[in-house]
């Protein structure tokens, strides 16, 4: 597989992902999108891939949509905003909501750690809030951009926020496109974890060997699923799934493991069966 | 228009609604919630109006419902407590959550940053919890109040308490009616910033000019319903509402303007259109 | 009433529920189900108890369920995980999501303060997030432990968990089962306030005390409701619930007492009635 606009290896375990138009701060366009689908593919069926890691090359995460997709746009053509190309097939079996253009991150059945490198603006905020866990550099600076822009909160971020850091902090961001730094981003709990710039790519793919090596491949594709389902679910749909659930995880390879590792004291080995 | 227990103002693009009894702590009664009523609505048909900052003169937000309308209702006339007075009608085309009976600062079509300068009880916590961003004051102080008056959490605290700073919070809140100051307030979510007293007023309004002179008014509004409406959505249906949001802010001169200053490097000078 | 796996006693209107296996780090079996559902069920029916305590012996809270049961399970039985034995008829008048398998805390009438002494694990979390709030002592260790054991997110911890500390902490609890001591318990929102091991017993009784003297107990009643309810409600729902339940209030006798006793600048001497 060959990709324009990302970077893609394979490493203990961990697919990392990384937007690669560093002297654009990795301006989302259409090309890019179509290079994250596939990478995404890519990495959900190799069966050495445990763990997925999103990131940016340079100085910037992603600035955003690309200003020429713009301008293209207020040229009469809107089908240029196609960000991740009408994604909605990642998984024909996931709930609809993770099935729409731009959404489909929930529907890959491994973990995402986003990884924020650098700027992150806009579209870029919107992947962003679609990983399941994010670290920052602490060169990482996030905005939301849209109301300097003319625009609405697009593709689900008046969704996602308010329920990462609440209604009036969502507001705020959004309202005011003010940039939030690393530090005020982990106060807020836009991000999990902040990292010096230097010790950024080592901290995050440190966690990331850890979820790929130590845990059960196949709890972290249960759970990613249980998780996303929940914020859609009512407790008691959520419980009668994990209930139903449950009976699966008893008779796996993984749950044997899981007793067997603990009461011999020694590091497991999932197969993720 | 003549208000009797509030002041109105207008000042470079920010209506001021201050609830003014400050004698009695700005305790709401009848005549202060039509008063509210009528002057958001001027601040939303005024087109040079594009932020509300609502607060209150002197030592107290506004300290509850007034303790004459409670002896009133415990003498059998529970039609006193109609706070902001069946204020259901402010936009009919407003989601039916937010045309109830003191449920509908979200269907103003403008931000509303409440500006909690002081004690801020029972009622006045509910008002607040309505606004859409809370920033506070020092000498402020919070409490919940029901449960030392054997009432119940009222009008809708119940939901957006717990949205907004956790479950277990809002139930200590709730439970206990505990004081809360502003450095805890700010801890828990509660505000989402606190300014020494003697800087109030002006970070307040620096912040709510920075709103109505920077970012698209445009922006404002649509952002402002797809918040509150994404509060009662699937992520699903929220995605769709802004797909088709995003067909109008592509077609807006705010949009335009929006690209043009960036391109240009100059200040946007936004229409709202 | 004997039991066998817990402690209970009642102390100045406050219940105390103790799990009570110290040299297993009270780890859970079926016996220590159907005793706490029969404690829990004493305490909702004694008119003295007006509060919960929810807590264990020696150096653990609950370390999760007990790898005894989870060997047997292995086995082929997996109805040995029966926690808290089909106790889904706590309360027949509840919620359907509150009376299933381990969901019915919230079903319990009177509040319910988890007090996380020092280890809390696998099932012990699921039982901990159905408290209504949770205070640690700083001895405390809390681990998801599942994905350690090839299991899922199960009994409702997939909703519960992100709704209380947010999306991307709960993923990375529980995809990594990582140790979390109590001071970053708190500051993820996991529990509420942290006391020193030497003063914990006495600052959540003193807590606790508070509540069963200085509020109404009526008010306490109904706000769990209300608050568990809205969890589940649209903020419509949920204001329709709470105008409804407000007529009650207004006629009785802790609304009266309320009043009386602000005027009167007394104590209050709520019956909860």
């Amino acid at each position: 597989m060959t990709y324009e606009d990302i970077l893609y290896r394979v490493e203990d375990g961990v697919a990392v992902i990384t937007l690669n138009r560093p002297d654009r701060l990795n301006a989302w366009r259409g090309e890019m999108g179509r290079d994250v689908k596939s990478a995404m593919r890519a990495a959900s069926d190799d069966a050495a891939v445990r763990v997925i890691v999103f990131t940016g090359a340079g100085r910037g995460f992603c600035a955003g949509a690309d200003m020429n997709t713009l301008q293209v746009i207020q040229g009469g053509n809107a089908a240029a905003r196609s960000g991740a190309g009408g994604a909605s097939d990642f998984d024909p079996n996931a709930r609809a909501d993770f099935r729409m253009a731009n959404s489909w991150f929930p529907a890959v059945p491994k973990p995402i750690i986003g990884a924020i490198n650098g700027a992150c603006a806009g579209l870029g905020m919107v992947y962003a809030l679609y990983t399941d866990i994010r670290f920052a550099s602490d060169a990482a600076v996030f905005t939301t951009a849209f109301s300097k822009r003319g625009l609405i909160a697009e593709h689900g971020i008046s969704w996602l926020l308010p329920r990462l850091i609440g209604f009036a902090a969502a507001a705020d961001l959004l309202f005011s496109s003010r940039k939030v730094d690393a530090q005020e981003a982990l106060a807020l709990g836009l991000v999990t974890r902040v990292f010096p710039a230097a010790e950024f790519e080592a901290g995050v793919m440190a966690y990331a060997k850890m979820l790929a090596n130590d845990v059960s491949p196949r709890s972290l594709r249960e759970m990613k699923r249980e998780l996303w389902n929940a914020q859609l679910e009512s407790l008691g749909e959520s419980i009668a799934a994990a209930d139903a659930d449950m009976a699966g995880s008893f008779a796996s390879e993984d749950f044997k493991e899981g007793v067997a590792h603990f009461l011999e004291k020694r590091p497991a080995k999932f197969t993720g069966k």
